[in-house]
């Protein structure tokens, strides 16, 4: 459908603020998701406060999209609502595993990409922050979120201030297996990227930073080893501390 | 929008065959979704062949609808193909680590609600199967899927042979937090959970699975701590498997 081939993420934002239908509607929109036998074990978390912003926007390595844009929703793998539930219903809880954190962390991404296609599909701006993994702990005190808690994506949202063009994507087949997975060969993975690193806005890319190739713009800047470590024991860290690593 | 809220997940099907050009579109579709640095770090794996759908049946529980649509959908987490590219470009791939893992997760799982929302457009219906984390060692050696790759959900797509009801939800108090998480007291959770406790449909499932609570279908049937734990461990196990725990 239109608003989902139209898709494009918006890091430029007016600071005019959403109607409350508009958000309610974005809201019902993620509440409609599916959801792993209907116990909705995730949580939204609607922030428009300046000042709450402007901590959230320190925690998201200060992209000034995030005080732009009039609205932030941060999405959370939750059982702490189903639990309290459990526990006043005589019903003993077994979800402070790992298995029951990636049950809830799709439940609130599927709620988030609905949140996202019924925004644009109103005129607005979206982008995920995927600073929200890497910063989790620090999320998690400025918003104030308790155990059986984790947040696990951010969405600006707001009115465009910028029209950027569609954004590239690498041919289906580099996506799509058919049967079962049918691994690639050197030449394949040749073909499925000579068109990007060929686009003159990679090859300026790869000039600007200074790099041999464009996959070493995201080894060596980007995403790099020691980040990727770093976060890793931060976020496994906030699964422990927020409950959710009883695998015993 | 319209396919949004009238989103119901669907458990009967007609056998019909998908035309190519509507699973063309749902791929398209879901190849728009938002995907962390433009890496694309998913895929998806479309399964048509009765005999490989057969042993899909086996690991998804035998859930019959499995058996019954003509197309299943697995959404991978795959940092595989990207890897290749990195070394092929002489760059060293930082992403054998659970933070990479879940970043690539978030890719395939935004992926798959574009394609659900995408496949609900032109009138078909979808299930997502929970079943795929539990079973995600087997599913790995049906699919043959590689090193870097671990499935994380799957789609059941085909024309529904049913029309269920729209699936109640909680009041959207029950999701939603304003400015920061506002925990629950035991009055709120009563207000939230009276409405679906009181449905004549939840009155009955108590009556026939000899419960004294709803609460207590969930802990003691559905998704017992038991399960949980042992599905946690081997999920946990599949990471390892498929080089995604080395955080050091």
């Amino acid at each position: 459908m239109e608003t989902i081939f139209n898709h494009k993420t918006i890091r430029k934002y007016k600071s005019d603020p959403i109607p409350d239908y508009i958000l309610n509607d974005i809201l019902k929109a993620a509440s409609r998701a599916s959801t792993t036998g209907n116990m909705q074990v995730y949580s939204i978390i609607v922030t428009r406060n300046e000042n709450l912003k402007k901590q959230l926007w320190e925690a998201h390595f200060k992209q000034n999209m995030v005080l732009e844009a009039p609205l932030l929703l941060t999405f959370c793998a939750d059982f702490n609502r189903f639990n309290q539930w459990c526990r006043l219903r005589k019903a003993e809880p077994g979800y402070d595993n790992f298995l029951s954190f990636f049950t809830a962390a799709i439940d609130a991404l599927l709620a988030a990409q609905n949140a996202a296609i019924e925004a644009e599909y109103h005129g607005l701006g979206i982008c995920y922050l995927g600073t929200t993994t890497y910063m989790a702990n620090r999320i998690i005190e400025i918003l104030n979120i308790p155990k059986g808690v984790v947040p696990v994506t951010t969405l600006v949202i707001g009115y465009p201030n910028e029209n950027p063009p569609l954004t590239d994507r690498l041919p289906l087949r580099a996506i799509v297996h058919n049967e079962t997975y049918n691994d690639f060969t050197e030449t394949e993975i040749n073909q499925i990227y000579k068109e990007k690193e060929n686009m003159p806005f990679y090859r300026e890319l790869v000039k600007i930073n200074g790099t041999e190739t464009l996959a070493q713009i995201f080894t060596e800047k980007r995403y790099t080893k020691k980040d990727n470590v770093a976060f890793s024991k931060s976020f496994i860290d906030v699964l422990h501390k927020q409950g959710f690593m009883n695998n015993e």
